[in-house]
């Protein structure tokens, strides 16, 4: 591909996107594909990028610079971490082995905090990009997903950081517990969700016993299933606000995600006296890869 | 088979247990197989049951009296439910529709509780069976498994009861999450659980920030598998003790259920000041499936 520089590479447990760039950090092409981290076994990594960007390679060996999974231990190889506090995304590249000579794979370093033991793996690049739209933040980034994220950041770095499962253990609850029969609904009610915050952040130590009495409640009463789905949204949240308090009490507070998660993490919020602001999460992942592969070229000359 | 008087079945969601029983109460002969009510589509019920007993049958009709997931609305049939306060499995049979004429096959109703709504099916029966042994008891019957109940008793009555999904979150996350990677030790490290217990005892409202905690420690730290178990299997126990904490304080408790289980929820209770007893559930079943059918006789007759 003509005025190929670089590409940059968003690699997560279930998806794998990229971006062909010019020198000047405008995207000539993008490519995306779902062989993401948790579909691969290590080597099936450089395969699966080949299909996906072997088109834009020429002769000439290119950077791959990416961030996220693909770092993990289960991953290609397993990146760095860098220790709280620090600056995302800051040094510490890993070089992974590939058999093609053209490519020079790079993976971002991910953040390590070790009390309480907690660890990030792209995030951070996507956390490097909203502060560089906004240097002077301080308060606290929420990253809503499979595993969210709660980022203290204070002059420019990730002070501490907290993740809590709520996506993963939503999805398993919904998908594959006896709850399945209640919340199949795509719609989620949301006075049922806003009461179900309310309820478990008064009283987490209930959350346990709140669970199973969304499948009584749908058996024994004409309880719907979207009214099912934002009682255990509800109760799941509320715990993960319980549990994270510390972080967005009294704090400024940005959460970074997708429009829908977003909004549901922020409707949980304003009762609490929370105004958080919305930014969606795409755009700032490429931000954070182009910010830190400058970084890497500066250092290089 | 000669003798026969009935069939009593324990048909729960993952096990089929039946047993030929004379006019006596003694035990003819048993058999069981893997056909839970998880695994069968409402037309498949019939053929698991003559699978497994058929060869116990002659040319006569005989009374199936089962108890459990079979009766559920993913069941055979949805069997009635009885409100608590009452004494389990005292009336209210539901009839299931054969093709054989030899089967009566009659399903045992649960117990329902309007608020908080809560529902149980099977553990009525053991329920009623450890009343025969002590009908005096006065205290809470915990039965923990899939769905832990934990039943408050008084003058031979279900007073109320609550379900806890503990040992279906438990599967999920240690099959299923990413905690998967970390707790595949059969193992359980008991001071990991002991401190877990402790810890979500006192700060339930951390549980949804101390799951993701177990993977990180083994990422960062040489956290053994057993360690992680152990940790994972207390901080969910805890949470169950910490929403359960109204029914086992002050009270005298029974453990029914599989020695290894009803021993970790005693280890648990035992720092709280609570010395349970323990005592093995499949006996109680059966006896309680006995009691069920003389008091159906005595009715009929």
């Amino acid at each position: 591909m003509e005025h190929l520089a670089w590409i940059a590479v968003d690699w997560g447990t279930s998806h794998l996107r990229a971006f062909a760039m010019d020198a000047g950090g405008h995207v000539l092409d993008k490519a995306q594909s779902r062989d993401g981290m948790g579909t691969l076994s290590q080597d099936a990594f450089e395969p699966a990028l080949l299909r996906l960007v072997g088109h834009w390679l020429g002769s000439d060996p290119v950077t791959v610079l990416a961030c996220g999974m693909v770092g993990a231990r289960q991953g290609w190889i397993e990146a760095a971490y860098q220790s709280v506090p620090c600056k995302p995304a800051e040094t510490g590249v890993t070089r992974a082995p590939t058999r093609d000579p053209r490519l020079n794979m790079l993976i971002l370093p991910g953040l390590s905090q070790a009390s309480p033991p907690d660890v990030m793996r792209g995030e951070e690049t996507q956390i490097l990009g909203a502060l560089a739209r906004n240097p002077d933040f301080d308060g606290v980034i929420a990253l809503p997903g499979t595993h969210t994220k709660w980022a203290h950041i204070s002059a420019g770095e990730v002070v501490s950081f907290q993740t809590v499962m709520t996506g993963e253990l939503f999805a398993l609850l919904a998908e594959h517990s006896v709850l399945r029969h209640s919340v199949s609904s795509t719609d989620l009610d949301s006075d049922a969700f806003d009461a179900a915050i309310a309820e478990t952040l008064s009283r987490p130590e209930r959350l346990a016993q709140s669970l199973f009495g969304i499948r009584a409640a749908s058996l024994l009463s004409d309880q719907s299933d979207s009214l099912a789905r934002g009682r255990l949204s509800g109760l799941l949240i509320g715990a993960e606000l319980a549990a994270t308090r510390p972080y967005w009490l009294g704090r400024e507070i940005a959460i970074v995600g997708a429009p829908a998660m977003a909004d549901l993490y922020a409707r949980a919020l304003k009762p609490q006296g929370v105004a958080a602001t919305i930014h969606p999460g795409d755009d700032l992942t490429l931000m954070g890869l182009c910010l830190a592969y400058e970084t890497l070229r500066k250092a290089a000359t």
